[in-house]
């Protein structure tokens, strides 16, 4: 999937496509994110304004220019692991009945750290039973 | 599940009840949280004084009227969102002959983020061999 | 495992040769950390200043002498049950063709949080297919 900067990209309908296409019905779902700079999150999908605080407090929590070694891939790239590092990459939601057993206003999101558009690899994975083709 | 309010909330044994009611053996049992303003953690279950601290840590972290856009829902929302996504709402434990592989001094809590008390979805799910009926 | 005291140690090796051993196929690996006052983390690792950074960001987060009621296990007992909090004792990585789907620059971490070396229990568990013996 491609990211457009920092920001909170929605995968939900992706990993629900995914359980459509293999026919899943019972069990649960790996999603698992190949990155360090960037990072997945499940949060509310209402109001738009809480993606927006979510950005801000990372940023006051990770913030650029705070006496960081690592400055050698630019200003916003350690604030981005350690943004990696508090939400983590890698999430099981249940499913059943083919359905990801999320609460009403949950989303699953890709949470982009990096200041630039990047190119990130979601592995999404089913363990359980899929029904007869 | 019900809550009384912001701090920790230990499910634990609901857990290992649910373990015994299937006759797990030996798996995996994945707790699911399916909320935006709480959030599951695994920590010390002997000092009490522990989780005390960790409820004022979260509030450093997310403290409330901060500026937050999101403020619709009560000054006690967006910082709730914040710790959601900090601690995360997916876990998966370990489980050996029908008990969870948790340390000695870990417990399974639900953590409370909002002031007032809340009913509280946990799903668990285990994937694994179960002894026979 | 052994850690010497705060920092990051790298267990992606000690993973991949369970999975050896066992001739693990596709599936998913469960990495589970016995402790309240040690994480398991996925990062970077190339560059070691983001792991000298990450333990700074992580002190920044949860200080010593903060004002903690807990204080009975030594200053750097209460920090350490925060930054375990937030990074988390709980990881599964997706496993295709008997190796981990880590991507690129991702490696696993036990992220020892106390000043002293402690002995740390990870529990590693393979869900899915395995080679014929």
């Amino acid at each position: 999937m491609e990211t457009f900067g920092e920001g909170f990209f929605e995968i939900t309908r992706d990993v629900a496509g995914f359980l459509d296409t293999i026919k899943a019905r019972d069990g649960a779902v790996l999603i698992y994110l190949r990155h360090t700079s960037a990072s997945l999150v499940i949060q509310e999908n209402a109001d738009a304004d809480v993606r927006t605080d979510l950005v801000t407090a990372l940023r006051r929590l990770a913030p650029a220019h705070a006496g960081w070694v690592h400055e050698v891939e630019g200003p916003d790239d350690m604030p981005a692991h350690i943004k990696s590092m508090l939400n983590g990459v890698s999430l099981q939601v249940p499913v059943a009945q083919g359905r990801m057993a999320l609460g009403t206003w949950q989303g699953v999101y890709v949470a982009e750290h990096r200041s630039a558009p990047h190119r990130r690899e979601v592995v999404l994975q089913f363990m359980g039973a899929c029904a007869q083709g």
